[in-house]
């Protein structure tokens, strides 16, 4: 059985019936009227009412009574895939009115199905060679209508900063200008420059697009060219394309899954599917070995509970998968280092754009400031303090600019 | 340049500033610190505010001011698919404060990559040589752990009772007891029975299901063992796929796409995307030749202006593809086919479940009742009227039990 969690609004509605409705209507349809001997056939595909909370203070205002209606459905009904299970669970029930899809838990029997992140926070620290610190990512700036030594140059200040990762903006997409291949060599052969200066290991994260299709051949093309970890806007594409891609035995780099399109989804308390769900479980489960979602930092808002329960899906030891790298992104700069470390612990990427591109000595400094914060961080020394000291004049001029937060 | 169309909800935003940074943000990323030289390079790329029309009554209550922004897009900046164009209007936009996307317009260099429904509404007509009045479909119900003979028997009741077409339940999987081909086989086998005591022809849409990368392969071995339609849950796989199906020499037959999922895009006025767009503009674009959406008639509701307004983007001229079929569903019974015909006109599918099955006299007596309601409304007699001629039985017991509406 896997069990999904609805919020479902109504102010007059018997939860009850309604989620005994759910539980039979998306199952084998009826049941009381079934004759008996058709029951015993038919109960091994019959949904079941785990639980119905209702939510009806003494106080409730019109269009503030709901319940959490817990659902188990059996999975001989559904095919070991997340367009089936989804399909189940919140197909035609996604437009039964105020109703929103907050969780699934999965059956072990449809977990097996599923492989996971291929290399998840283990494996990507392990290709970093970095296991006593977060991650640092930087992404690249307004590189529509740029061309390769353009991005090149830009590639190379970010790694010379001492970002781990660099990620391309998602909205690039196959272009005369920077096509993959290239765009991966000349970004590849700027990262070993860079490493050759500062000693350390670089992952960037291509944006694998085009049709459908094409993805397996063109992330397969670009790891040729030499890319060592792909973006994807999962989304845009649907799960079942994102597992599809890192369960393919010939990808063997970290995905990073971007969120793009996901605010269509989340953000309405009545309808859509719960950000935790969304990115969390759901990005893990089909495969993704890091994952962006929306910081509560930065001006694309999401409140920090929510924030913190999509990175505890995405680590959650429940799941039998490995986990993903959380990477809360939108609106960071080196003085929220102590807090983000203290809001997701060490196993955190922390992404920057503006904040890196911003810095007022450059693109390498903004980058040194990030990784001066960390150290700070760790060490637990303030940030002033850190600031004060000989050397960390990139940190200096970041919170001179931005502030910090402790 | 393609054009977005979004409804921004802010009680305070200056939305013309919102709409430039949209526009130079989701393109060019800055503009007014480029050096001039460069400007002439990037104006290519950079995003134009087309409109911004403020929405702000004197009476304006909290929560209520909006506006309704139109942005310009360079085709220049993204690939020709879905995702790319998708992902560029609306990927980290979703994520920004209250914002739904209501529209695209596609410009001409873009949908010129999308050869759209391979039959449309003139396509499905001549398949099944009828031309002169709005088809019939009628949904399995409650086929989950049926067997063959189980199913044979479902369909060809359905068969008998004059039904243009019969469309399998989206949550019917891949499964031991009716596995795709002998599914096909054995529904494609009564099907034949029927035509040969009604003389009608019938399409049987089998629900395309599976790995996305096999769809494609099992639309083939369907077909091959004699589907003439397929069902598709599109938003579960992503527009791309159903583009890359519908585009497919391989898949000559229609693609019916079931709006599973749909209500966790549209319903909420402040976030998603719109039902016309969502189920309208880019199913068609994607090759839907019919589409299924929420009735304005019954249990799962849409209001009746955003239903045409789907049925519109699905026949609209504008589009240089062929028109996709509509197929309002959900809660039709007969007594609502004048209804029906008088909000959709001619060219509509009339889809019935409980309206068919659930008919006293048997589900052929379901089907009958349809097709004896459309009769009477395209010949203007009312249904008490019809159903009072001789030989109308079925449409007597179907009023008698469900109403009528004129």
């Amino acid at each position: 059985m896997c069990v999904a969690t609805y919020r479902c609004y109504d102010d007059k509605a018997d939860f009850n019936k309604k989620a005994l409705g759910i539980a039979v209507g998306l199952t084998v349809g009826s049941w009381t009227d079934l004759p008996e001997a058709r029951k015993a056939e038919m109960e091994k595909h019959l949904g079941r009412v785990i639980s119905v909370t209702v939510h009806e203070p003494e106080d409730l205002q019109p269009g503030e009574r709901y319940a959490d209606l817990r659902i188990a459905y059996p999975d001989v009904n559904f095919s070991r895939d997340l367009p089936a299970l989804l399909v189940t669970v919140f197909g035609k029930l996604s437009m039964d009115g105020r109703i929103k899809l907050l969780d699934l838990d999965f059956s072990p029997a449809f977990t097996e199905a599923f492989p996971g992140p291929k290399l998840g926070i283990g494996g990507v620290r392990e290709l970093l060679g970095i296991h006593d610190r977060p991650l640092l990512m930087s992404i690249f700036k307004s590189v529509i209508g740029h061309d390769l030594p353009n991005l090149r140059e830009q590639f190379y200040r970010q790694a010379l900063g001492g970002v781990d990762l660099i990620k391309d903006d998602e909205i690039l997409f196959e272009n005369p200008l920077t096509p993959l291949e290239k765009r991966v060599e000349t970004c590849m052969e700027a990262a070993r420059q860079a490493e050759s200066e500062t000693g350390q290991k670089l992952l960037y994260a291509v944006n694998l697009t085009g049709p459908t299709s094409q993805l397996a051949a063109n992330a397969k093309r670009a790891i040729a060219a030499g890319a060592n970890a792909l973006l994807f806007n999962a989304l845009a594409y649907g799960y079942d394309v994102l597992h599809e891609l890192s369960s393919d035995p010939g990808i063997q780099v970290p995905i990073a899954a971007h969120p793009a399109m996901a605010g269509a989804f989340y953000p309405s308390p009545h309808y859509g599917i719960a950000a935790p769900l969304l990115l969390g479980k759901l990005m893990r489960l089909a495969g993704a070995d890091l994952v962006l979602f929306p910081s509560p930092y930065g001006s694309v808002v999401m409140p920090k509970e929510e924030n913190l329960a999509v990175q505890a899906a995405l680590i959650d030891p429940a799941l039998p998968v490995r986990s993903s790298f959380p990477v809360p992104s939108a609106g960071i700069h080196p003085g929220l280092v102590p807090l983000i470390l203290r809001d997701f612990g060490h196993d955190v990427v922390v992404n920057a754009g503006g904040g890196i591109h911003g810095h007022p000595q450059g693109t390498a400094a903004g980058g040194q400031a990030f990784r001066q914060a960390m150290a700070a961080a760790q060490e637990g020394i303030s940030l002033p303090e850190a600031a004060a000291q000989p050397g960390k004049e990139a940190l200096k001029a970041a919170i001179e600019l931005w502030g910090y937060k402790e």
